[in-house]
């Protein structure tokens, strides 16, 4: 990798209503990772983007002036330039990250954050789609159950792993916590 | 409905090589229902918006100047103004859509054509993001087996029906050709 953003998306309060999402989360993990890859990415010198959702729907645990729409504690520190707010589910909506990425010349992103096949999903596709090179983290992003318009229950690993699988096929390549510790010069 | 744009996405004879996208495609009536759409449109004096796929990878069946990137012939006679060429997913990126939308009018959107988890989900996610109110026709859609990255086989239907579900959720509602038929003042 050469200068790899690091794209930290909706890391909220909020995301532990779990209920609200559809429960059962997987990868209780992720923020633990998140972390690991944020204090990695400051010793490489390497930038960091936070994402804030900032929804517009009034009984969204990401709704400003409620709790849930703050970024969870150890996410804070990183938070220290421009937070890119959106109220879109792509984080390249209703934002200038696209033009911030490329006047800071940056083609390569590092994807992380919630929900794997919502708002991650949405940024990563719209990524590989204006041309980012990209990696989604499969153990540092999570989803949650859901019922699907014909009833069927699926797994919150179910659907993490198909909206994974997806984004595989065009618009990143997945990989581990460990995998992209392990790519970057300076060690954690 | 007021003044919906129908938008008809890659509805290309390269589709029709089942087995570079997975194979197993679900939904056979597509076709037909877009067929039917399309007509209703006309009749209704209602925008068609056509959109091409022309991939950029040498091994796609969209890739201009093969078979597979023409339009299926029964579509052709709709293609009478500008065509939406694209080489990404979504059909907004790339393509002045969005501008040519305003500049009509057009806020609503009924999306139908291939493949569901791909460029339908792709353009109905952005389109959603971008503030349209869509329907996404669950029968003038379809999708193909998918192999998850854990090596689980989805069944084109369940790769079709997670992808309509996750949809729903959050970018547009999802109804069939022939509820969005019976929206229409003039009958097909």
């Amino acid at each position: 990798m050469r200068k790899p953003a690091l794209i930290v998306i909706d890391v909220q309060n909020g995301i532990d209503e779990a209920s609200h999402w559809g429960g059962n989360r997987n990868n209780p993990e992720a923020e633990e990772n998140i972390g690991l890859l944020l204090k990695a990415w400051k010793k490489n010198d390497l930038p960091v983007i936070i994402v804030q959702h900032c929804s517009v729907s009034p009984a969204s645990p990401f709704r400003p002036g409620y709790t849930g729409n703050e970024l969870k504690d150890f996410v804070k520190p990183y938070a220290v330039g421009k937070i890119f707010q959106k109220s879109a589910t792509s984080a390249f909506i209703g934002t200038d990250l696209h033009k911030t990425l490329q006047d800071i010349g940056i083609d390569e992103l590092v994807i992380t954050g919630f929900v794997t096949n919502n708002s991650v999903e949405a940024t990563a596709r719209m990524a590989g789609d204006l041309g980012y090179k990209n990696i989604v983290v499969s153990d540092a992003t999570a989803a949650f159950d859901k019922i699907a318009i014909d009833g069927t229950h699926y797994s919150s690993q179910q659907v993490h792993t198909l909206s994974l699988s997806h984004l595989k096929d065009e618009y990143a390549s997945i990989r581990t916590t460990d995998e992209v510790l392990a790519s970057l010069i300076i060690p954690i």
